[in-house]
């Protein structure tokens, strides 16, 4: 049987910020499922900074760009309604990084996980214990690798990620710093956030301004700096970096919606004398040590010992709005999508 | 016994570009050797690209500014002429890192290494089997760490430091391209230094050009980049870095004489999406791997396998005239000052 799904469309490639003009839901047919699929119910959807990229026609990147004829696609949290793979029942709940946008989708059981509601509400699948959880996790202890006692800075701290990489960095023994946008991120990263310093970095709107701030903050410099934001931030981090420093590129959120590419950091030469390493990543790089993002962060998820936000939008007519939200600054911590009734 | 020596002393800082008014030669006393020292007669003297980030009064970095009270150090091949330490006899020669730019210096023994002038021209000790050479060998060993039919891409490849990690690249099955300021350069870079493309970065003035000239050597990307250059180089190698890239960052000459910091490249964000890393470093980062280095190096050089080119200038008076000629690319391989009359 065809059922049919409402689903979201981007209907022109943004210039520069996207807004929800570029957006549209439309009616698809959504297929019966074939052996080894699934026919899945949205309950939860995602949005990521990472799609921005999927919105430039003419950039090669590891992953193709979204196309104006098929509906987009991203990460969401499902309900089994009819199985044809072994392991999955109906009423089993999945996450998978691929099929949402959505009310209705079908797919291969092969890429979608089981989840488990009586662990963590099942948004925290999209969000501290799904892929920007693991991207936290993966950044901090695969590239800037702590030590106790070093300091820490992460941009964008108060994201779905860089929350994360600060409390994980402070359960680690490191004095951390984070920078948001506003003063009430702030206030929760030093109260709940495991940040020792918060810094609003719209107080500073220069990378000078801002490299004052840091170096106050830091006073022996930065050993570690997770990278979520790009431009300014990037250059302050360079001037207070430590020797022997060790920065994990997630993202730099700043230039995404640039239409030319903006100038880069004029002071990289200091990774020179200060001996400093840069790695970028993408998750998928480290999917292979999920069981140990899940072992380690889980636990304290499920204890409340690790804490996260998430901004909330409802129904998969707000898909856009929350998209374009990510790029104002508007979601604290992770912002998701409500699609099913269920989704609590 | 005091003993009087001609020294050469920095007698300003330079603003932006360094040029023979910012030196001066004077006479200084050379002190007897005290305990474990020694009396050393400099043979040949080293000019290298770091001493200018020594010739900033106001930068803090992993060495201290030269003074203008003081003469100006830098490395040298010496002969002893007394000796107050064990294992080293009048007639030895020794080359070191420090005490150099003087006719005659005292010296701890500790520090400086016996070499044998039957292995390479001495002077060859203060280029591929010395301080660039080693430098060479650790970042792309340890940094980039070569695999058969990757490509290697070496900015200023016709320098002490490039041109050695073109052949060593070239030793390990990689693909190799250089850049270099001029057509002589190139066609020693193809014929004898292990290059398969060398570009004249003149032809291609801006970042663009050089991309594409890049991308035309490096049809599959590059999956090491040796960075002696900054500036459109590295906007360049980061436009045609491949998957899993390395970059050894070893120096940015294009930046050294800047008076104010230049914009840094506008694609970093490339870094993330490609998996790339980049580790800045200097030699003494990793100077417990000399025997390594020495041990792979040293029969090469011995057997004439390696190639190595020297651009001589005579005498300490003009060590002014071959520093500033480093930014001028006067200089093909490795600077270097005949001080002595044993100097052949």
């Amino acid at each position: 049987m065809t059922r049919k799904s409402k689903a979201m469309y981007l209907t022109s490639y943004p210039a520069g910020l996207p807004s929800g003009d570029n957006f549209a839901v439309r009616e698809v047919e959504v297929p019966a499922p074939g052996a080894g699929e699934l026919l899945l119910r949205t309950v939860w959807m995602s949005v990521d900074p990472y799609m921005r990229g999927r919105m430039r026609p003419d950039v090669k990147s590891y992953i193709p760009p979204f196309s104006l004829e098929e509906p987009l696609d991203g990460g969401a949290v499902s309900q089994v309604i009819e199985s044809n793979a072994e392991g999955f029942e109906p009423g089993d709940y999945v996450v998978g990084f691929s099929g949402g946008w959505k009310e209705y989708h079908t797919s291969p059981a092969e890429g979608m996980t089981k989840v488990d509601p009586s662990i963590a509400p099942l948004s925290a699948y999209l969000g501290v214990l799904g892929m920007p959880g693991m991207t936290a996790w993966s950044g901090l202890t695969q590239i800037i690798n702590p030590k106790e006692g070093e300091t820490l800075f992460v941009s964008g701290a108060a994201g779905a990620v860089g929350s994360l990489v600060c409390q994980l960095g402070k359960a680690r023994g490191m004095r951390v710093i984070g920078s948001a946008g506003s003063d009430e991120k702030c206030a929760w990263l030093e109260s709940e956030g495991g940040c020792d310093v918060a810094i609003n970095y719209k107080n500073y709107p220069s990378s000078g301004e801002l490299t004052k701030a840091l170096a106050e903050a830091a006073p022996k410099g930065v050993d570690g700096y997770f990278e979520n934001v790009g431009g300014d931030h990037l250059e302050a981090a360079l001037n207070v970096i430590a020797f022997g420093g060790r920065m994990a590129l997630c993202g730099m959120i700043a230039l995404y919606n640039n239409t030319e590419l903006a100038p880069g950091p004029g002071n990289l030469v200091n990774m020179i004398g200060r001996g400093v390493m840069a790695q970028g990543f993408i998750v998928s790089n480290y999917m292979h040590l999920t069981p140990q993002f899940i072992a380690e962060v889980g636990p304290l998820v499920a204890s409340g010992q690790v804490k996260f936000r998430e901004t909330t939008y409802d129904g998969l007519d707000k898909a856009g709005d929350a998209f374009v939200g990510l790029f104002h600054g508007e979601n604290f911590g992770k912002a998701v999508i409500r699609v099913g009734p269920d989704a609590l």
